[in-house]
């Protein structure tokens, strides 16, 4: 079984409610890595047998750390109309609430359709990049990411940067095939861009993460496990709150997924 | 009372517990616009006696069209922190949930700040610009709307355009003092991407909006009445659903909001 799928399993625990566990694999800094959190809580609807289409939208809002260990997740469709199902979820432990979340699934039909973004051009491919090899935190270990731009700062020197931009190539380490809990997870997966802006190393925190899925379960398979590509920004840092938002592209060039947060930062 | 004080009015009715009302002044194509169902579901958070500090994040779920008339929304403040705040809101019409939200509150600190996106530069100000003058509908009349670029188009010609980009100059009809409720509805405000990139009509309908708030009250204060810019934009269109994002800045070009958005539409 893959780390990841390791980290997302849940256990029926009566209507609407399903059990899991924080992973070592995942670790963070403080709990386990808010991507596996956010794809745990898609999971929960994923996995719901009253689930109808595929995942549209998710705003996971992290309400404290999560410990390590056990933790109870709660997931209802609250409405469900012909085409579309609206969640809404709540991962505690004990009789605490840690982290909040709400999805939208659907059920596509073919349309007129167009691209408006496209990814960067002449880029260089992942496999004439080195890979990110510094044993940051396990988390960073379960990717295989290679940056274009924008990586992790070699040294947190505190040369305040013109701009906070990546760009990288990245995949589940060992290889996985994409489905979109893994997606939503690599959503997250974006080093906090206070790093690359300021490099100094700060306490940072997400507190509200929105993921739209661009992509539907046929396109992801087709991607299987080869690296996609993710292009990242921020927008503004004010008084403890800084954005940031991303793209994550097919190795073809086809939109997968757009990502928001708004991430809690002391300085 | 201005309009928009009366569409976002709550009554207490128990704890957690609001009523509210649609209002005619902002009837959408069907139903009341979006804009003023997510300030009435924030306005529950900040009007909630246990409420702390100011909006971070909202995120507001269209669960189904709402009918006109009265409504109910519960806020629950799910997590208090030493500085955060999490929130779930339900708007209810009699049984059916007619659309769910989720908000994380906080009260910020003094810290290191920088923008990194900048306000479009050499705008033309809005008095040297027309107002859009067609009655389309009841709410658009309830904002003064001047487009720099990428307005509604004049006549739905079918021509498609290279690019769903708009910008424009925007502020409540009549003017009303700019506050977190009315500038997370200026954040709706941005016509569906679709029509300016099809010039076509199709139905619409946002499922999922997310705005960020970067100002605090003391900007929103200091912005006053005047028009904000707004600066909208899509990724992508498939298969029956696109996004759009948008930035809104004060006149003095500091960053009030960001906000994201995943739009239904039938072609």
């Amino acid at each position: 079984m893959h780390f990841f799928d390791t980290a997302i399993a849940l256990t029926p625990a009566g209507d609407d409610r399903f059990r899991g566990a924080t992973s070592p694999a995942y670790a963070n800094m403080v709990g386990p890595f808010g991507g596996t959190t956010g794809a745990v809580l898609l999971n929960a609807a994923l996995q719901h047998p009253a689930r109808l289409g595929e995942p549209i939208a998710l705003t996971v809002n992290f309400a404290s750390a999560i410990a390590d260990g056990a933790f109870e997740i709660e997931a209802r469709a609250v409405r469900t109309n012909r085409s579309t199902q609206h969640w809404t979820m709540l991962l505690t432990q004990g009789d605490e609430v840690a982290a909040t979340a709400t999805a939208v699934f659907a059920q596509r039909r073919e349309t007129w359709s167009a691209p408006e973004a496209v990814m960067p051009a002449d880029l260089p491919r992942p496999e004439t990049l080195a890979r990110l090899d510094r044993a940051l935190l396990p988390w960073i270990e379960r990717y295989d990411m290679r940056f274009i731009r924008g990586g992790m700062p070699a040294e947190f020197d505190a040369q305040e940067q013109p701009d906070s931009s990546s760009v990288m190539w990245v995949r589940d380490e060992p290889p996985r095939p994409l489905d979109f809990a893994s997606l939503a997870a690599i959503c997250d997966s974006f080093f906090p861009r206070i790093f690359v802006r300021r490099r100094q190393s700060v306490p940072i925190g997400t507190v509200s993460l929105t993921t739209y899925f661009h992509a539907d379960a046929a396109m992801l398979a087709a991607q299987a496990e080869r690296p996609v590509l993710g292009s990242a920004r921020a927008l503004n840092f004010r008084n403890g709150y800084f954005d940031q938002s991303a793209e994550v592209w097919s190795d073809a060039g086809a939109l997968l997924a757009s990502t928001h947060q708004i991430v809690y930062f002391r300085a």
